[in-house]
């Protein structure tokens, strides 16, 4: 994906990006956990290719609520100004697409026609606590996509989109325009935009300190004072890490 | 409650108001039907208090976000843009407040002193998909309430307060400023807002045809024919309405 | 109830009526699990009237399943044929209208009108797996009308009715034409037809022990060997029957 | 599939079921969406095989309730007039066989023997709203099988069957014999009868248009004014099916 | 309730349940929050009796786990070790009887003749996220009883009692033996023994400036700089306590 | 994995084992139905990898209950008396870590480290109501994993681990130290200890007589006398036996 030229709000440092991919979802929530942040991981998603899970962006948002029968119509998606559309039109590159749905699982918030669009416009994924439709399309889609599943009707058939770039409820995590999103294997954290530097950064840190035990356990040894890392190991881990993380 | 000063959008139209309340929701709820409107009721909310059920307003919005527990602290309340509080002091009077809780069961979205406030200023009622506090006081609240129960912790135990106005999601129905709420014993309704003129005509008249249906089934008529009337009951209906609704 | 002309298969003996009444839904059950019948109690219902709730009588039984929007219109119920319908003006005197509505909570599957219909004809009560309508009138209703509460739609805002007198799930227990149904304040149990005068004589017995234990409770013994009765304690009992049940 | 000896009832016209299957869930669930039917998709279904997931026929029924313990017995199986092995050796050529097992996720309501049954019985396939057991073997099927996932218990651990064509409630949806049900990735729809035709028509146009909007937007294209189809890109899409579907 | 005898671990300060039951749940978890405690308030509670509601005491805790057939009979409740029993005739006076029930709405963990018993041996009232059973005659009982309603079936019917004065979780909230629980018309937390004290304190000071905002906003001002109170208020405040809270 | 120094408990008889795992979850639950035994199975797991699906072996219990703020801290996790660390560090070779994570979905009770280290201590593998983390590590694991999924969060962002060996609620079912725990691609089932011996063999001869089944359904008979097997047909299975399973 190009990343020379990002709006504003947009992953700009690559080495940020690089970073979040790099340390995951696992450890990312561990370093917001110790921030006291607890509800950052929407649960229950899944990935709608097997070969596209790993994304970090900004998050564009989109809102929909339950539909009502005389306004949720097929004609309503011909407007420019239907925030579904606008989104998808709008999102700027880099960015993630969250979709508060409501968790609703009849009917699919985007489809094939639209992820395509979404790719060409650069956006770098999409989260819905919903269902998308085209599964079989999707599944060779070219960017990550997190949602709770597939269903066939299209969006109008039981949500109407109200709002873009609001705050949102994603599956019981709020999030807000601009939070950085990660996903990969276990699924899709939130965190807020002025933490992602320093998080990204003692991820990684703390990547090192398990791959150090996870070196040791491997050949045998307990957990105790390893993992997490005690003090009376602390040297030899510092050591593990001036020989090039080997023993 | 003074009708004189309602600013526009309130039911300035007494009458209508009063047809409304007249009708009551399972009758408007039946109107709507007929008009293809199916999802208009929001299930599972009870009354805090067993003297206070009947209002019927113009919907004043209110939408929260589950917490964050660096945004959600007891200080976000004390700022006049905070939402919950900018909606207790702006809501027009004769307004139901109507609250996305997002249908959380563990912390009051309002309690005691924000509901006497809204007292004081002439709103009509709250209906919230989430719970209240302060169940004891709000028993003797001077409108209705109508809450999925009650939770002791604050709202921003829970939930932060983002934005007043908007559409919203209110226990699976979707409601936008200005649609209006109507209450009783057997729930909450929702009806947009140009609707509301010919819903409440034709459930009066679809209330009295339920009249005479009970007051000859009460005597021992079978139900066909007469409920739903049928054609052949048509006249003595007439004649019954034109008795001043009696045998 | 006039109890002279019931129809085959109603609760003909007064005195298994009044002993399944006697002993309760709590005791009854109690007899059913020493039968090897765990899944007999409909969990989750309440009684539209607290002067209402004790019934007895066979299941007439009515499923519906949930609306096609062809199908299920305001027109549907006017049909002599529609099942709903006809199950009030067929199910015989003494017989308890058990609905399947699948747990559904947003429409009301019967309202006023039907429910007077039903006393009318003799009926002892209602049992439904989903909600009722006209939630006011109905605490004055003289029948017991057990429900997961309340919704202002009609029947068919939601469900179609399509069959009755066969098997059905009601909230998780399966109940067949002629099953007993007895309710209180408990709530609702299903005792199949075969069972029903060896569960009510037993519990009887059983009422009766345990009103020996409840009193010496409450004067202070342990309820070890008391409740449930030990060997130890069975001819304290049994003097205690012969005493006229007083200590 | 032999398709010349079908039963009255099933797609004897094999244009039909090519064109249903051809225009796939999404785009026939977008047309009973425009003819007012929204509830016709069976939400949170997967497929037993990857390998195997199109099929669409006409329904064949089955129905459970909850089980009972004195009669939901290893032996009930045995008798030919069990529902659940009645509807297995009753099933016409070409149908799907669609249950109504509450939902119940813990127990199979159908395993290896009865699907290869099924199977050699020339039946379209299979969808629940329940388990299946024998996952592995299944995996294998030579028909497509949707439910809810896999349970090892029996489907007497926790149902009876008791009623074959009738009109049932699989996953919130209603199915009454001989409705169409077709199914793919996305998901299981349920067509009415007599929409299927011009449902399956219209939806082959429906697709066509959007084969152009893809292409399109492939190409870069935003997708106002083309997905809808406005007027203004209607000659463009006439030419391109002048032009054999090339740009 | 007799304090003279208070075994180890009871609320023997008298100031302290007072001052916890003058608080109330509402004053006290808004306490708890501001300590970082989320998650100390059981939802969806409600009182067996109008008449009991309020409690404060050390929690003595009571697990079941869901029943298996060979385990869960009737004489299992014979043996005192049976924890259910153990519990009944082994909880210190002034504690409260807190039971992990798992949630399951369908079996009764407790009736009449053992709440009697609680009452009996002083135990202060009993919170459970399951059901309990004799509503008729628990509607009478001497002392506050919550829970998720009422179920016929004795516990065993669908749980085994495995452990008493474990950590449990009731309702989603952690319970430790010794913590303690305070129940009022709002429902139950639970308050870690060590901040109890300090918690009262302050609750009761909240109390006192949210009586002072309660009287203003019943006169007519708005809530801001009163609720919460700002600086520019607090003489006001502090004169009105000077003045014995009283404007 | 070595069997020759198994502890008292595991299952020392390999030929036990085998059969356990050759009869299959679907037999074995079979078998416990039985005997009365409806209670056994797990619903709603799956299998980390779809590579290591197979087990069996005893128990060995680890309960949650939900996060305090206070006591759910990063630091908490590094005492070696921290139940989670306990149990890594001393269950047995050959035994099954069953885990009570009250089915939450938010927070993963073990990860990658944790996993090596049970694979590095000759466990038998893991099953647990709750999420597991480092799903794309997990799925390259040397031992069976089933679990309700992923999560990113470390276990103490929503849970505290409060003891092992006590008797669990895994997903509904009850587990005590020691019971027989055995998958496959149906899910988890659980064996009372005592029972495992003849559930085992009398499973194998099930699965024989299905195996006869499967080859006659598979040439086209009915299931009718076949499946389950009747008297008329039994003569033909043991010949069939004799024969050495060959028609």
């Amino acid at each position: 994906m190009p990343r020379t030229s990002l709006p504003d709000g947009a992953l700009q440092d690559d080495a940020l990006q690089d970073g979040l991919l790099a340390a995951g979802t696992t450890t990312l929530s561990s370093q917001l956990l110790k921030r006291g942040l607890r509800n950052v991981f929407i649960a229950g998603l899944g990935a709608a290719s097997p070969q596209r899970v790993r994304m970090a962006g900004p998050a564009y948002t989109l809102r929909f609520v339950p539909a009502r029968e005389d306004l949720a119509v097929s004609g309503s998606v011909a407007r420019p100004d239907n925030p579904q559309r606008f989104a998808v039109e709008n999102i700027p590159p880099g960015h993630v697409l969250v979709i508060d749905a409501g968790g609703r699982p009849g009917c699919g918030t985007l489809g094939g026609i639209l992820v395509e669009r979404l790719f060409q416009r650069g956006a770098a994924g999409v989260v819905v606590d919903g269902a998308l439709r085209d599964a079989e399309e999707l599944a060779q889609a070219k960017l990550p996509l997190f949602s709770r599943g597939f269903a066939a009707p299209p969006s109008y058939g039981g949500l109407i989109p109200v709002e873009t770039q609001g705050a949102i409820d994603c599956g019981g995590v709020a999030v807000f325009p601009g939070d950085i999103v990660v996903t990969d294997h276990d699924g899709a954290i939130v965190i807020p935009e002025h933490l992602a530097g320093e998080v990204a950064r003692d991820a990684l840190e703390q990547e090192r300190v398990e791959r150090f035990a996870k070196q040791r356990v491997a050949r045998g040894f307990p957990i105790t004072g390893l993992y997490p890392l005690g003090e009376a190991m602390r040297e030899a881990y510092q050591q593990w890490v001036a020989r090039g993380e080997q023993e």
